[in-house]
């Protein structure tokens, strides 16, 4: 099965799951007065019906630092497009939020180091003594065009392009128990989860806790290592096109994900090897539910044809996605689709 | 650049490290009564030169379990093949192992569950209360034409063909400061790094920690998942072709690893944190001593394109792979090539 | 120096902090519906003044263990009272928090077991495959006369009386950054911190994150063993009467306490090395700032003379606290005292 | 009862383990050239049988520190006395050792900081990009008659006394497997473990891995902090009396150890938890099997009552001992006393 027909197909699948009695396209462009910090229980922005389709935008964090007149202040992180209120979602679904498109919408993106932040440095929850790496911003020029950003080294000529693979470093929904999570933090809300899959062709399942579900979105990454060492991606702004549905009665612990080719389980947590225990046991239930593996001979299959995506090791908890590829899957027995 | 290009233009590099005045190619078939449970300083099965290339076997150590009547003592782990003596080899070179061939000899490879084994279970460094999960074993016909192994559910009548991607699960040399490691364990010295890259066309780069560096190999595996979860790939018996070559004055902390594609990094060690800040400051030191990158240059570039690798997550140590496409790297300034 | 001379000694201290103009005792008694089950910007149920003492109590949560037809719902955890808000108070200064008296004041406690919690069984951040523990229940009768709670075996017939050590497992104010926590979560904002010191004669420090620092308090504890690693102490309701200070200007990143014989810094994150790391670096600083020692010098001598309180190992976050005898403390060079 | 009455049994309770046919003080004083860098299967220095006590030293290692003519290499870490064969200890047995006296014989004991050591700065298993702590040594004068060591700070004028309190860094036997570990290491088999309670008055026991045993000692410590946080107790050389015993058929999977007041167990491995985990899973498989509490009484028990000690988090593994009381202990139902 190539990309496109298995695209094509998960799009098929899609339109089977939700009666989409009208669906419709609604915009919303979020004004600098209307970004979130938090995710949490808030006034929504927008209402959507399940099947609806949103555009909107990412904003890009760090015009401060490409122009500090841009009256953006600086290093505040993560601003948040949202919360959309998704009608008919309750606490015990589950949201299927479907990439459509990303399009890098700056001219040149921003890496960086800052104080506190990266895994081979001094950082808040592992800190050393002795002085912290400063902040140090290294700028990204953008050639749409050719689809590339340009790396420069600040401490010798070197240039090399990298080539832009977007996604978004923030999807999540108001978490459970009351609680509000800065948007640092990825957890079993989603989040800020820096994971390189949610990205065009990608459909995230993140757990209902509160009734509207209320779904976040920012933090655009034009490109990112596995595990975005150092604690920034090529951060820029983006227009983002989603599709949003809900499975009624689909309970879920942690974030999913599905593309093409992949199941995808997401883990959050510290150390690394609790986030990889989470994305596994969760993908083994998955596998265990809704394609009759029972639990130990879906352990065993992963053990010989998994993947293990480290996603971020610098943000509050660190993420870990474990997959599995779609041609080693049984016939699916049971759920939604 | 193809692979194919790439990978000559490896050999051709490869050919200019080493003055091979008249390099011989040697063979080796181990016997049972020869295979070594420790990495440690021992008496050499066999002597060979700088640019030597040996032919020689990983041994199957799961016959017990195929057929209980082979007189394979049940279970003893990872049985090694060596210690090759390297002339010329002193404490503070590298050694430089080049994967020629590797070839599955087993018509069935063996994958299992173990008590105190596996990141989802009890396990003898991460012990909880309650049964541990008990022994079992999957047995994977292997269909060499193909190139496949077929995962056969116990638990249901569900079977998979796995496309066979054989490497050595062990690759290693005589540990420093006159330590013994079991076959178990990865480290320094290499061991038991249970990592998919060591395979054909791959270069291993090794600490010599004594005089000879005493190379040994074992552990084949047919494929595995990233990060090993249950405890097993697809163990099989395998014929091996290697390289041998000597990089005098090259003093290496930990493994490392090159292909037509990438530099690689390894650290072994818990939590899986430590690992890959181990794997990651060695891979921007290489970066920084032979490409000319400042370390925060370096730190950055990686936060953009590197590619990590978990390669087990079940040994007494984890396996982190830090990973930099070529394609990415400045122009070589210094060290062997 | 004896403790009761040094707990006057202390107590002198406190009044030379916080000009008293008019200190009152104020009693709150919270009704079942005010309880709080995050530590979060609400309405405070009493405004102090700095230097006012609090009478006031934490409740049982384990009512309906004991009684199913209490009327409380079952293991909904640590319920909290407050916020108090605190006049003054405003971000950038340290709450201080006198345990005056606390006092046992349920008849019976209550330890237990629950699924996905504890240490040693698969928890909901540590999940392993397999059944994880049932839940089961231990009732502690307590004789307040000889100040003790009785264990009794469930599996066999062996009872063990245990001295009452009472102590609070949640303070803890509104987080930073708009974040509302659950109170089964310790961190910089204090919390479930589960940590023994929090009794009678201690001092705790608090960061002050939102005007009036809202302080909230919950969970007694009759007694607990260090790391709590099955998930519960002995669990009351308690009297509880406490003062409150306000020291503006001192900025801190995590809770301190201080009682007679020890400065106290709290570490609360995971893994437990990090909780370790936290609560050291913030000790150094500590003797760094306030004591004249250079980080240096406060590093070697407290690897010669410190001592780790491993607290709990169940929570969301791990709790180390690293102290320092008084009695190996330069003279205060400087800070509120 | 009182710590002397209860050493006084504890004593008598030793008699009955060992039936001494004819024991017997033995003295062995090493050479420099004796002493042993690897806790490994190596030729025995002494030969003693079970009830023999022995008189032995334990080397200075820091001499170079204090006068660089002393003759000694530098900072080759924690030389060993040993190994004494144990006559009749046999894999499956464990070894109990018995400290009887431990005298500080330096005048000056050493402190210090190393590059790639300590909890708070780049270590070797945990590096952080910057460069590492500088070496860095700090002397302690020792006062023999007053029972202390003197801190003197190097950036200030502070001077402090710290208690002796003198116990073996190092206690250890063989390994399993045939392995060799440096004596930088604590595991199964003992070694490195940094712990306190291994003072006078305790007995440790131990697994014996080969015939004989092989025990080892060494790394006297004056005075040690929780954790050992910057890498170093007071260092000093140490007049050792130990009585040794051998418990038949006694299989221990990790070492344990008994004073007057408490039963304790020991875990050494890496991250803290699992260190943490190791230790309470032993501590209750001790109470079960020989205390006959049921695992989850045992578990809920110690959750009220353990005590936690952090012995250090510096060496290759980190060591906790999980300590129960013995007040709080049934009857003793099973096992060697």
């Amino acid at each position: 099965m190539t990309h496109s027909i298995a695209f094509a197909a998960l799009v098929a699948l899609l339109a089977t799951i939700t009666p989409v009695v009208s669906a419709e396209t609604l915009r919303y462009v979020p004004k600098k007065s209307e970004l979130k910090y938090v995710f949490a229980t808030a006034d929504p922005v927008l209402r959507v019906r399940p099947g609806d389709i949103v555009e909107t935008e990412a904003a890009d964090q760090f015009e401060n630092v490409k122009d500090p007149k841009s009256g953006w202040e600086p290093l505040r992180p993560n601003p948040q497009t949202g919360p959309f209120y998704v009608e008919g979602a309750e606490p015990g679904d589950a949201l299927a939020v479907t990439i459509l498109d990303l399009e890098v919408s700056s001219d040149v993106g921003v890496g960086g180091i800052f104080p506190g932040f990266g895994i081979l440095t001094s950082s808040k929850y592992t800190p050393m003594l002795g002085a912290a790496a400063p902040a140090r911003f290294w700028l990204y020029p953008i050639d749409k065009e050719k689809g590339t950003a340009e790396f420069r080294a600040k401490d010798s000529d070197f240039t090399v392009k990298i080539p832009l693979a977007p996604f978004l470093g923030c999807l999540g929904v108001a978490p459970a128990d009351g609680e509000a999570r800065t948007t640092l933090t990825p957890g079993e809300w989603g989040g800020n989860m820096d994971a390189p899959p949610v990205r065009k062709g990608t459909t995230v399942y993140l757990p209902v806790n509160v009734k509207g579900a209320l779904l976040y979105l920012g933090d655009g990454h034009a490109a990112q290592g596995e595990g975005e060492i150092a604690g920034t991606a090529i951060e820029v702004g983006m227009k983002v096109k989603i599709q949003v549905d809900v499975i009624k009665g689909q309970k879920l612990a942690w974030p999913r994900m599905e593309d093409a080719d992949y199941l995808m389980a997401v883990g959050s947590y510290r150390p690394l090897e609790d986030a990889l225990r989470i994305a596994y046991t969760e993908l083994i239930a998955w596998l265990h539910r809704e394609y009759g593996l029972s639990e130990l001979d879906a352990y065993e299959l992963l053990s010989k044809v998994s993947v293990t995506d480290v996603a971020e090791v610098v943000d509050p908890n660190y993420t870990v996605i474990a997959k599995i590829p779609k041609k080693f899957l049984p016939p699916k027995t049971k759920g939604p689709r």
